[in-house]
């Protein structure tokens, strides 16, 4: 990989990203002040995600606000490959996609692609990946979703709903697409190749579920785009409007470039590590800090390369300016990384107490979310 | 394609096939002497198919006759494209399948491949393919299968037993031996080329379902072969035990050589067709007769090459004796080709005309024989 070089595919994120360069190469459109704005205006409120460029990158997302306008029935879909536990770089596009549902009121159907984890990690079983699956969805409803608007479509589970209608997308893309999109390679397994089929089916539900073409808006993180890339090209040959997209960056890792990694225990913190847990992996966190304190006081930090400064950004701290107050304390040296590291790791663990307990309690309202096979 | 070239594979039949130079070409075994004594021997009579080598190979089928004299639980799995209606052509493994039932007390799966044809046929839709299979379940039941051991697997509509275990296969089955096994191509959809791995999946159910290894004879036609290689490759690996296989050759189109085709409406005959209908395919069938009644009468016809008398062999004279009579005659011009295809006529009629009734009394039944999803 030469240098300055970034890989960003469903399946591997490696090197340091550049967004601006991601844009170019994926073809989206990037979020600017004009859209910042009509959002502001639609919804009586921006996102703090979106105004500090977390939340960065659409597909027609116009067209999918002028839906929400002409108040016409809309949909919200995401989704999480049960590969492990959830941690908190994955909650950042689900508490975003709360936020849309609270702003537009739609429907979210929240995918659970079991299939997939199964398929592409060697190690892992059908029901590992399942089980997962089901203990992933305590931390969705610890965040708020209320079940009369957030359905759990399990692809394993609800095969019923999703194989047929997988079957349209499949026999609309070839193989060379696929290899063209994906990557894949001789020794790829086939059901790695057949995936994407059913990573599409959400964004056809609801024009099912309504009786007629409805608008779907999909947040995600910017690495699950070239799924709907193939989605957008097929589904309107199959009658369905093209889905919307709003990318995320990815949550940097606690110990280097990258994002957090559910295979590296280390370089995550987890919806469920306890108070010990959480203190010991920020004190370990890689930061922007100077070799001795004496220079920090005196060139300052960089918080720019902090993973604990990004943890402010990404989630703990929503107001704007207290967080660039922050980030200038420590860019001057007036900061240093251990009262940084034992202020986040306070809001860490004030927040997961809460969505721990959150948490528990979900599990007996867990049926309640299951979407119901419906005829396809 | 060079002379003597043909084609065999799961969907594409193709000039004149050499059925003994399939068997080195797939690599399956021939059902020899030694063989038909002992399947003889086992089940107290002889089908006049295996008599006539019309069943004619096998892939581990002795395996599969040890279990059965040792009393183990066997099952039996075949299985039905669902492209359009049944013709003649498609009876001859369906009733070989009764006899086997017959004779063993195996449990048959009888697996409708919606899918598959919705994905290899372009102007199938989902629901044509559904229907069809719905139809030609009318065939089957009409055959006299009973409910207490012939369960009817839909692809689509079992999907949530299927899809998950055909995960399993696709998880082993790599892009290249898929090619190579099917000579799939970078335009064939990706579908088709996970299609193989639901195929497989009635073959790891027995074991699931009695829960401790459970043998299975899979009677096909020989173009079938080619899934069953994988499924034989993989399902090992995940714990079950390599399904047998025996063969059936194709049976000869009304028009000229090559297997009857469901999209040739003249080609062959349908359980459907009227007595008139009958009667005028037959009167139009491709025969081995001369080109005038004189020269038939000196210089006889030849039975190899007539459609007629392939009717009389695969179907519509069960007794070999009288079949080599007919034959002879025939060869001896003491037969004509009017006197052969009014003598068919009448055979297929009275056949039909009791088919049809009990096809009509079988809507009733059907349910009966649907699979119930079982947890996977």
């Amino acid at each position: 990989m030469a240098e300055n070089e970034f890989v960003v595919t469903p399946w591997e994120v490696s090197g340091e990203i550049d967004y601006e360069k991601l844009i170019t190469r994926f073809g989206t459109q990037k979020i600017d002040d004009a859209l910042k704005e009509r959002i502001k205006k639609d919804f009586g409120e921006l996102h703090f995600m979106i105004e500090r460029d977390l939340i960065f990158s659409h597909r027609d997302l116009i067209e999918y606000l002028e839906a929400f306008e002409k108040k016409e029935p809309i949909y919200l879909y995401t989704g999480r490959g049960p590969s492990g536990k959830i941690h908190l770089g994955h909650m950042i596009p689900l508490m975003f996609t709360k936020w849309l549902q609270d702003m537009t009121g739609a429907t979210l159907l929240f995918q659970f692609t079991d299939d997939e984890k199964f398929l592409f990690k060697d190690k892992l079983s059908r029901k590992e990946t399942l089980d997962y699956a089901y203990e992933n969805m305590l931390d969705v409803i610890a965040l708020g979703f209320k079940p009369e608007n957030t359905k759990f479509i399990i692809d394993t589970q609800n095969a019923k709903t999703m194989y047929p209608l997988s079957l349209e997308v499949a026999k609309k893309l070839t193989l060379s697409t696929a290899k063209a999109v994906f990557g894949f390679e001789n020794h790829t397994n086939v059901g790695s190749i057949y995936f994407t089929s059913m990573q599409t089916v959400p964004a056809m539900l609801p024009t099912i579920i309504e009786g007629k073409p409805t608008r779907v808006l999909i947040p995600c993180a910017i690495d699950q785009d070239p799924h709907f890339r193939v989605t957008r090209d097929i589904i309107p040959k199959l009658g369905y409007p093209k889905p919307a997209l709003i990318h995320s960056k990815m949550m940097p890792s606690l110990r280097v470039a990258g994002k957090m990694s559910a295979s590296d225990e280390e370089s995550a913190i987890y919806t469920t590590d306890s108070e010990e847990t959480v203190n010991k992996k920020v004190a370990r966190a890689f930061t922007g800090g100077r070799a001795t304190l004496e220079e920090q006081k005196k060139l300052g930090g960089n918080p720019d390369i902090c993973s604990v400064c990004a943890y402010f950004k990404f989630f703990f701290e929503p107001n704007t300016q207290k967080l660039e107050k922050r980030l200038n304390a420590y860019r001057k040296g007036k900061v240093m990384d251990g009262e940084n590291k034992q202020e986040l790791a306070k809001r860490i663990n004030k927040f997961l107490k809460q969505h721990q307990a959150k948490r528990e309690k979900a599990r007996s309202k867990l049926k309640k979310y299951l979407f119901k096979d419906i005829v396809v």
